[in-house]
């Protein structure tokens, strides 16, 4: 078999002839970016092959990447074959980066206090005169090294089969494992000799498009291993809607071992790289949204999407890992964050944990945007929470050179308000072919303060500047001249671009108004802004508030928490208290339907402006246009 | 397929040609006595073929019937095929009898208080207004009518699959089923409709030779079914050291399963009879002996019957009872009682809380007797318990014409004490076969009462009488004459068996002793002899004191309470709060082996006397002695 040589670390690995460079990558313990699984879309998993024989069709694939790096061997590693023996080099950027994804939340250190004992028990054997069984032995044992009371822990007919083979081959020397579930302490697994530093849990961010796992040491709290990958779900519908429908057609069963499978795989890919036994993964929590989790746990999500829109179940759910699939330890626990409603999910309940805004006097605004947006505002009394729908704007969608935030995206972009010259930074420094989300806000925040665009989103036709002019329909400016670009022609932002991503932003900054309406609060009340999510986690805070995407508060409030759901999930996994106040977390929640509040369409109507029509609600901004403006007029 | 019809109830029903009688009459929901498992060894499921065609081996197994039996078309329902359609009439003494099992225990009526609850709900559907999931919906309308509170019910995942379905298709009325396990309340089924009149539980003995099921309301409490058979472990062993032997050698799945196949052909005639789905039945709850709980639960016994004899488990054990094999509803539960060691098992401590006696101050002495013994001394503060093997006689082995509780087996005996004629009554008043325990017993205390024997066990030689004669190595008495037996000879009692009589009673008054020695108590201080088990239901109370089986109390104090094991299965499936008291009872119990103390050997040795060598124990049957004996030498 050849065998595959990663640089710059240099682990080897074994693979048959015609695997993937990808599949070599994930056997040899990398976690590899593969946002479209594996499909040559998404071209994360870039790689450069540095010798050895290798198939890879540059035609069908090759612009991803710039004549430079095609000479350096760049290539996707999911479509790139192995022949013969090969060295290749994994580039920073094609792993997946630990740091784009926050676990330490912001002003909650967790304190380690996880629901998974080991216990390392030498035993005396049983004699004539003390010929107590096995399992009041092994119990002892474990109540005098300070665990619970032989009394209070339940043993399962699984562990007890167990129990008799394991003490005497061992030389009655072993180590037991105890969890506290619902209802009690249990004995979960029995082993033999001293494994107590082999104890694990897995936390799990079950999204509708990707999936992260954690693997933490629950001795110490140390991040083992990473693992991610797309949800295999993909196959049977894009959107959340038509898995939803797939389901209903009969295709439940499918949709949840595919859920499983692809925990699974970035489960392997995570205890792979830390060199640990799946079997000592003791506890597997997982925060996802409403419809992921039920499909997870094998339950008909197909209510949620009729009216009245009802899920079946909203409190937490624990079970067997095993039972759904999860390749953990034979007894290990599963535990589910619970959700308020269909639209509110654990995955949010993660991000208000992961958050602490619970946990003090003072109001939150926790904003969390995909495709569809979620945002909390409470503190530790109350807390309203509402959902709707941004469209795909912020996301690229429905913008003329809008993308993905994919290798080429321009993710940031400044202008001189001189000369009106866009500086901008792409994503893997190649050469610009669109604008990502980040992107595009900044180059309305741009536009705005250099007055090419007025409050309304329209350009401003009195300019004379080669960038400004007059597109097929509309106005457009002109971003990156067509020398600059990998596509071949000038990358630019039209006026209904402008008015589509003011249509999502403003629905945005009209949900928070509702909710602060709802509360009966100003937004000097408000003593942070979390952004939960990839997109929040890159844009520019200041920008983000002077378009009026959030209420305009002292920037240095606003937080971003990277990913929440898996920090929460984190969090719940490393302090079995956190997970007692999930329940209550949910209930607390009052859930505002916008489309039933009739002042959302005011405060919607009043958003579709740069930042608002409102300029009183925006006073920095205001002053801060105002200064433009003067500089603008007298040059 | 031809039609049997039984009388004289005229139930109906059909099976395939060449079916044993036995197999339709299961179908038909006869609980049939098939103790030997229907290998045409005991005779005890005996029916008369009124017409039609069978086939029935009367050579080979013509000797279970009297002549004018076979006249009536007597045979044995496991040997006779049908092979037309035919008309059987079962005698009452074929059916498994309901009244040789004691349910009600004495002194201890039992409260209805089981561990589930079933709830027929009609619940509001769910509207725009109130979207609450279906699980909160469902436990809310529990809450409502009485049942524990929303959030203290545990939802397992199985059932909460079912939920969305069962509602809508239901039209939203449906009955909810809880059960309280360890850890607290669950919920373990949901149905459509009401269905709350069909709540089941059984209870179990599962006992080495034969397995009895009683099926209980858990609405009013009533026996509603019984079922019963033998252990068709049999087939791998006849006694347990033999099964543990067998499981030793890889057979402990097969041990297993036929421990589940044998309660469930019984669970099977019970619920048949009883016209019941046994998916109704909610809770199983077992009691047997160590060895074979161990096996049910497929855990290793191997431990127990070599040095230093110790079972992996003594707790009471809880799980799903499908996840061993059972067939009953999918999320029942099965309890099995707790033991106290190798010796001392479930089925005791069944017996103890039958009996009742750990809820008073009065002291009890219990004796389970069968191949093996156990005894157990105490009240509610303190108990001592010890095992042995009280050997075969009792049972009929090693005496020259014992034999088991079998149809022509002589039950009762009683001495004419002028004319020494014996008068006796078989089972099922066949021509007498052989002696059985109960008849070995009566006999001893007559020929003791009436000095044909000494207290040695000696015939006395000086009596001249025909039915006193010299055998072929040891004097011997004449019970039944040649043309009186069925067996074409006439049954005596040797010397030889009274001796080995004499050493079984002995084991077991030595045990008593024993303990009384072990608690310093003297016998005055009984207030209660309980005799639990089929062989202690059937004796003569007055001669099992004259004989000195068990220490000489008022025989108003000795008390047969049948099969303990099932009695006290019965009251924990009714009443939960007793369940919670069995491993303090099991805990209590303080093991005395007798082997090891040396107080037993001189008990034996002062026992192996009619009654004791030391008459002061006994003096009533000392002051009965002298009676006799004048009477005897004056007459």
């Amino acid at each position: 078999m050849p065998t595959v040589t990663f640089l710059p670390s240099f682990r080897k690995t074994e693979v048959a002839q015609g695997s993937t460079i990808l599949e070599a990558a994930q056997k040899a313990g990398f976690h590899m970016n593969v946002v479209c699984g594996g499909q040559g879309k998404c071209g994360k998993c870039t790689v450069m092959v540095r010798s050895g024989e290798t198939e890879f069709d540059r035609e069908k694939f090759g612009n991803f990447f710039s004549r430079d790096e095609a000479g350096e061997g760049a290539c996707l590693s999911c479509q790139t074959r192995v022949m013969g023996d090969v060295r290749v080099l994994i580039p920073e950027g094609s792993l997946v980066q630990e740091q784009q994804i926050l676990i330490d939340t912001p002003g909650v250190p967790v304190e380690l206090d996880p629901a998974v004992w080991k216990y390392a028990l030498s035993l005396l054997p049983p004699t004539l005169d003390d010929p107590s069984p096995d399992l009041s032995r092994l119990l002892w044992g474990i109540e005098k090294k300070g665990g619970p009371k032989e009394g209070a822990i339940y043993a399962p007919l699984e562990v007890i089969r167990q129990i008799p083979k394991v003490l005497r081959e061992s030389g009655w020397k072993i180590t037991a494992t105890v969890a506290l579930v619902p209802g009690g302490y249990r004995l979960i697994n029995v082993e033999k000799g001293n494994t107590t530093s082999h104890c694990y849990g897995a936390a799990v961010d079950l999204g509708t498009t990707t999936v992260v796992v954690y693997l933490r040491s629950l001795i110490d709290g140390s991040i083992v291993g990473i693992g991610s990958n797309y949800n295999r779900q993909i196959s049977c519908g894009e959107d959340i809607l038509s898995r939803v429908n797939y389901a209903k057609r009969g295709g439940l069963g499918k949709l949840q071992s595919l859920a499983t499978e692809s925990i699974n795989a970035a489960l392997t890919t995570a205890s792979n790289s830390a060199g640990i036994d799946r079997d000592d993964i003791y506890e597997v929590v997982v925060a996802g949204n409403t419809i992921m989790t039920h499909i997870l746990m094998g339950i008909d999500p197909a209510y949620m999407i009729e009216e009245p829109y009802v899920p079946v179940v909203r409190r937490h759910l624990t079970t067997a890992a095993r039972r759904v699939g999860l390749a953990v330890g034979e007894n290990s626990g599963l535990f589910i964050f619970p959700a308020v409603s269909d639209f509110i999910g654990g995955d949010i309940i993660a991000d208000i944990l992961a958050s602490g805004m619970t946990e003090t006097n003072d109001i939150s605004l926790l904003i969390d945007i995909g495709t569809n947006f979620e945002v909390v505002l409470g503190n530790r009394d109350w807390m309203f929470a509402c959902a709707g729908a941004a469209g795909p704007a912020l996301e690229g969608g429905e913008v003329l050179f809008g993308m993905r935030a994919n290798p080429g995206a321009i993710e940031q972009v400044s202008l001189d308000l001189d000369t009106l010259e866009p500086s901008y930074r792409t994503i893997r420094n190649q050469k610009p072919k669109g604008l990502c989300g980040s992107g595009l806000i900044d180059l309305l925040a741009e536009l705005l303060r250099a007055c090419v665009i007025d409050r309304t989103g329209r350009i401003n036709p009195m300019i004379s500047h080669e960038r400004i002019r007059e597109g097929r329909q509309v106005p457009e400016f002109v971003v990156a001249w067509r020398d600059e670009t990998s596509i071949g022609k000038e990358i630019v932002i039209t006026e209904n671009d402008i008015k589509a991503l003011i249509m999502s932003k403003a629905s945005i900054l009209a949900a928070c108004q509702t909710l602060m309406n709802q509360a009966g609060i100003e937004r000097s009340a408000i003593s942070r802004i979390y952004f939960s999510g990839a997109f929040g986690n890159y844009i520019n805070k200041d920008h983000a508030i002077m378009i009026g995407l959030i209420p305009e508060v002292p920037v240095d409030r606003v937080i971003t928490m990277g990913n929440g759901a898996i920090a929460g999930a984190n969090i719940a996994l490393l302090n079995r208290k956190k997970k007692r106040i999930l329940d209550e977390i949910a209930r607390k929640i009052a859930y505002i339907e916008l489309n039933a509040d009739p002042s959302f369409m005011d405060e919607y109507t009043g958003s579709c402006f740069l930042p608002h029509t409102d300029l009183s609600l925006f006073p920095g901004v205001e002053r801060m246009l105002d200064q433009c403006r003067i500089r603008r007029v007298s040059p």
